[in-house]
């Protein structure tokens, strides 16, 4: 009998730490010539459908109108038959303890993060996404939010949030809508590998993961596949940043960062 | 002899509040063509002569390397016959009291305020250049945390500083190196207008004033004159944004935001 409950505290210790990580992080929600959503179509649908999952909850903070925005949102998810409903028409924490799978839009991060602070929704996100393995689909701004901390977003500070830390789903931090330098320009706003090595000489700072539009990081447990119609640029502290291909794995980021 | 001493108040209390606003704000320090600076030669000049500067404070902690960041402006300040000495190699407080006129150059936004609030200056420059008439000269991120907040800067928000508010020396926000969307491209990041439009969509939110490489705004008492190269773009809360040109004056801006 005190075997047992051995053994039955070891599989809930073990299956508690074990859940399987379900992340998809989505460099834009709009790639040109698709439509909204249409370039993930195979990632999201194949995620929802090995998880079981039918309802979506739908996150807008990062945009002004949420009702415009779920509008927009409901179409390819209804299209892939999935239903979609909008955690603003609901009481959030409650919508987030029942959430089958969660969809974080893009838009400002900055408003974003703030808003999933006030609501205190931050914590209790992390522990379904972490501990019970739900899936989480993040674009743009929901990206950003999901990493080590949105220090590396391009997205202007139009409110004070808390803490620039973010939900944790994975160590390091990525820069959505990543952009090679344009070798014509005569623009002196530094270019976005200048503002990421700014970033790195911070002692605080992390791994970052430019991804460019098109570009999804699929996370199942402890793998990291780069996925999508392009690849990203990679930005280790003390290294040479260097691209990295679709189709590749970087299993290592997800140690540390 | 009581008459005396009432004028002598009235002076003062008249001379205090009063004091001359000598305040230029550069949208960026470099600007293709020419040399670091070289394009608001005529205006430094003038305003530094104008106040009989002879010595100006350099504040370099908006890049990591200071030594390197003086190194590069002292070519221009000493070949318009002023001397410059950088605040790192001081004790910044007493640089600050001491200083006849500051120069703050671009970098980082977020680190350059960070430093200056952990730093304790943010209160002494102000009452320095709104009490005492001494001049400032900003240079992007230099420009902007002169103003109302660092809200609407386009840096990447690489630390964490302990409040957007600004220096306050003007009571509007401007977007230096601010540019036009090109009406040619297939990058679904937001353009610079988008991203005003969003802040302003906040309540908190105040006037924006962009303003284009080469572009200067010289404040002078209660006078706005756009100066330099290239003019800028007003955005008012609910109104329809518009240029605004080189050798225009914009004083409403200064009565409130």
């Amino acid at each position: 009998m005190k075997l047992i409950f051995i053994f039955v505290f070891i599989y809930f210790l073990v299956f508690d730490t074990m859940a399987t990580r379900n992340v998809l992080l989505l460099s834009s929600s709009k790639l040109h010539g698709f439509e909204l959503l249409e370039f993930a179509e195979n990632e999201i649908s194949e995620l929802l459908n090995r998880n079981k999952v039918e309802n979506v909850l739908f996150i807008p903070y990062a945009l002004k109108d949420h009702d415009e925005y779920l509008k927009n949102v409901e179409k390819p998810f209804k299209k892939w038959g999935f239903n979609i409903s909008s955690i603003h028409t609901q009481e959030p924490l409650l919508a987030i303890k029942d959430a089958e799978a969660i969809f974080i839009g893009g838009g400002n991060t900055f408003r974003l993060l703030k808003t999933l602070y006030d609501l205190k929704l931050v914590e209790p996100i992390r522990k379904k996404v972490l501990q019970q393995g739900m899936p989480y689909i993040g674009a743009s701004a929901g990206s950003n939010v999901a990493t080590a901390s949105i220090h590396t977003t391009n997205d202007m500070p139009i409110v004070y949030p808390p803490t620039f830390e973010g939900l944790g789903l994975v160590p390091f931090n990525i820069n959505p809508h990543y952009i090679d330098a344009d070798p014509n320009s005569t623009h002196k706003g530094e270019t976005r590998e200048d503002r990421i090595r700014q970033y790195q000489e911070e002692d605080h700072s992390k791994t970052v993961l430019g991804i460019r539009e098109g570009c999804m990081l699929n996370i199942k447990d402890n793998t990291l596949a780069v996925k999508g119609v392009n690849g990203g640029r990679l930005f280790e502290k003390g290294k040479e940043p260097r691209d990295v291909n679709v189709g590749s794995f970087l299993n290592f980021l997800l140690e540390s960062s």
